[in-house]
């Protein structure tokens, strides 16, 4: 039933093994600034849109061309999933079942989930601490490599909302699917660049391609006012969603 | 099964490759005011009406006769579907897909949208500007002249609501259907009819009809005290409309 | 589906071509007063009640009898339907169909709604006015004698609620259904005798039978005490009515 | 679908013509205090439950044994079915109609009901009133009895709630089932152990048996002290009930 | 279809007569304190997580693993069912189903559910009491054991919530499944290791296990300030269940 849900409608992708990378708004709107930036960089080519009966009414307009405000992009062996809009809290299990399914069918080498992690004191910091969580027999063997990028593995903690679904299905496939979650240090209510182009620097370094993070620092007080707005009415859908899905930091300790 | 939540009916039409012009409650009330005009200037007849279980149990009454309150009218190629109430959010989709359904049959030229698109500054525009966004083969090759009709083509941007889910139906068919949104800078919450004036003599141009607009302008004062009390109703809907429906102004740019 | 919601269960009903009326709690309560008074003066029996799972828990005691809050009376080719509760907003189309679809069986001369229409200035008003709203063949062919009766024709209006869903019930049937809704300038949150019987001794000359209405001008002030309390949460339940039901006044003029 | 929804379990009664009494938390909480009592005085047995998915998950402990807060309890030819706490509005109906076929199977005498009706001025009051309301043959039949106890036949008003519920369902059997409900006058906010034990010792004269009053009368001090807590959480959620039944007095008089 | 909402999904589990532990977040945070130390102190293996679409989107993270908070440990004949996040309420009656059935599977020697009750002056308590309420015959044999134990038998009171609800279902079993719940006195609003430890070295005695308490003594002080904000919203959260499912404390005594 799920399934049916949501769905995403896409050409045929032929590359073996891609990267599957997610960008949604969360914290610090770091996987849609990153997204933005990686589509720009990478000259990304819309491949695909995510359909559903669920999602609001809203049409995007890219270049005079309207377009669903969820969308899929491919560029040699880096396939990439990104929402200009945040999910409503119904559509959350349904989009990461069929995220999950869909890349599966494409066996990718790893599901790399673009997120943040929110710092009170970000204004005090130089360069944001980048941390990872991992599942699945792929994403574990390179696990260790991220320690020399300066990633830390994430010891102890939670995580709540979309990327945290998408691990859950992956952890549920047999054998679990390869999911790296980076989580960036980054503003809670503000969009934050800066922090999106540290994770892209790293991002690049782990897919081994080249991603031109300079348009990011450069323009991260443009950025800035130009998102104030959008990132005060993402805030307050979060919140919202935080209410609705009782998102509850767990009480254990072990 | 959506397509029996809501149905269209209506006299058979005849006319081959119709303009189906849509005009419904929105910002500035530009739909439903010029619809109101172009009813009266081309002496449209009333062929038909929607119903639904879930419309709100309302009867309107114009010139004695009771009537439904989202209706048909035509006249030689021009069809018009218009509502006097907002829709019920719930009735969004179900209504878009029944439009776009029943239009597709009748193998339109264009389906045109008649909306507003607020601006702070209303009160200091002389003449405001016109902006479309247009979808499918038939729409695009007509999008150019629109220039030599000061109209201007909507660069970066979004829509949400009926207008957007009718906009997003059209793309969604194969080959996508032609369409046409119009968007005449208004008064965000009170009804406009000078910007409708202005946006029903592009129309006309755009239609090659001859639309009396000087009524509207004549009666700009006059309707606007009538108006001014369904227009607090319908910002009222239309507020509880993007608070259950998460309209949210997309976080990306590209 | 819906037929199954709500039912009318009544005695058989022998006579031709029966004047079936309609009293709802409404503005003024004007259905409701008018009911009473039509049973006592026309000395109507008890013939049927409605029933429906939907209906909430009560259960009213008139002359020590326990009885159905919603009834049905009948004297010689008077059918009365009466409510004494406000209908729950899910129960509005679902009784409008059952009444419509019962009514239909009889082959009535005439539905008729005993409604009111409120005047903010209806202490000053001495002889309140009466509007009506025809539709069906049998029913605007007398709709030219109710200006003898000082009747006047709604021009230009719109009805919501339960009066609306049945009329809507009635055009929608081919051929339409007789329906004329009688709407009497009263208070609008205090309960109104004096217009109930200004509107009673018109549909007494339009029914052709003898209504007494002198006790309700007599016991308008006791009335009028013994209801407020009532009318009060009345109220309070159709502001519910009109928030939950999004009722709109209708946006457009023709 | 509804008689899947709450249960009776109980063992097997072989009594013929039994009196069913029901026992409910409501107005000045008559029916659990009259129930206890009952159970107490009488030495009734504990011979069944009510199950239904639909109930909150609370269990009771009496004696330290731990049990449903809904129990059927039976001693001689006197059944009672009790509620320690308040059904939950959408169980109203489907309740009714379980103890209704339920009772119906044992070919009852009467199904007799132990309600409360508020009085504002219950201080002042010695000997609290006692209405009754009286449906179906073999009730009816021993109405007028009631008047030699001092029992008054409620003329004009209504009943609401699950007492209410009860009673339609009796009604709309065929022939109707014997239903009497007693309404003693009672605080409305606190409980009333004075007006429980009024009611008992009617109750036990028209059962022709035997039940000890006096510790209603002593403990009547206590137990208000002890009860004082619940009344208020009782109180809260018949608030909640009201407002989501709409519960509405209603708009009639005849 | 209750049982395919949530599901156990463990490995297969060959000890005999197990006993089964439950613990919950609830008063004083009892179940889930007690839970992590008694994982540390028998080294107790993870074997198994609890899987529903309706539980929220939450993955946590244990020594860089992530995992569902709802999980299964085991050591010898000791089994532990723990959630680290408070169960939403539409989920606790498919919950306890799908425990007692799994349980039931297992033939445990009992089930055992570790709570706290809330006490006003805690602060003043040196020693704090635990109560038991006890169910089915393999528990009620062992029932006498626990005064040995300064353990008392609830004698009135009553239990709402998840441990209510499996009681329940254990009750409902045919023979009722052996079923203890602990209810130790602890703060309402606040971690109590305290009390945790007290309840743990009673049910070390019960189940004849070593189980090193002094950790909790020790870190009494620095688990009460790590897990404050935990509890703040695992309170929040207690009482929205407490408001939506109206656990009402039953009005009944006898």
């Amino acid at each position: 039933m799920t399934n049916n849900e949501i769905k995403i409608i896409s050409e045929r992708i032929e590359v073996e093994n891609p990267y599957i990378l997610i960008g949604l708004p969360d914290v610090g709107l770091i996987g849609v600034i990153s997204s933005s930036q990686l589509i720009k960089s990478l000259d990304m080519k819309l491949i695909g849109y995510i359909d559903s009966e669920k999602l609001p009414p809203i049409v995007v307009i890219h270049q005079t061309t309207p377009m669903s405000p969820l969308r899929v992009y491919g560029a040699d062996n880096v396939i990439l999933i990104v929402s200009e809009i945040p999910l409503p809290p119904a559509l959350i299990r349904p989009f990461s079942k069929e995220v999950v399914t869909w890349a599966k069918a494409l066996n990718p080498t790893a599901i790399i989930s673009l997120s943040g992690i929110p710092v009170p004191n970000r204004m005090d910091i130089e360069e944001p601490g980048i941390y990872a969580v991992a599942s699945g027999q792929r994403a574990l063997e390179r696990f260790d490599e991220l320690e020399a990028m300066q990633v830390q593995k994430l010891e102890e903690g939670f995580m709540a909302g979309p990327y945290a679904s998408i691990l859950n299905q992956c952890m549920k496939e047999t054998p679990p699917l390869p999911n790296i979650t980076f989580l960036v240090q980054s503003h809670m209510n503000y969009p934050d660049p800066g922090a999106a182009a540290t994770l892209l620097a790293t991002v690049a370094k782990f897919l081994n391609v080249t991603i031109d993070v300079e348009p990011l620092f450069e323009q991260a007080e443009d950025i800035r006012l130009r998102m104030r707005d959008t990132m005060k009415r993402t805030s307050q859908t979060m919140q919202q969603v935080n209410k609705e899905q009782e998102y509850e930091i767990p009480a254990f300790y072990a």
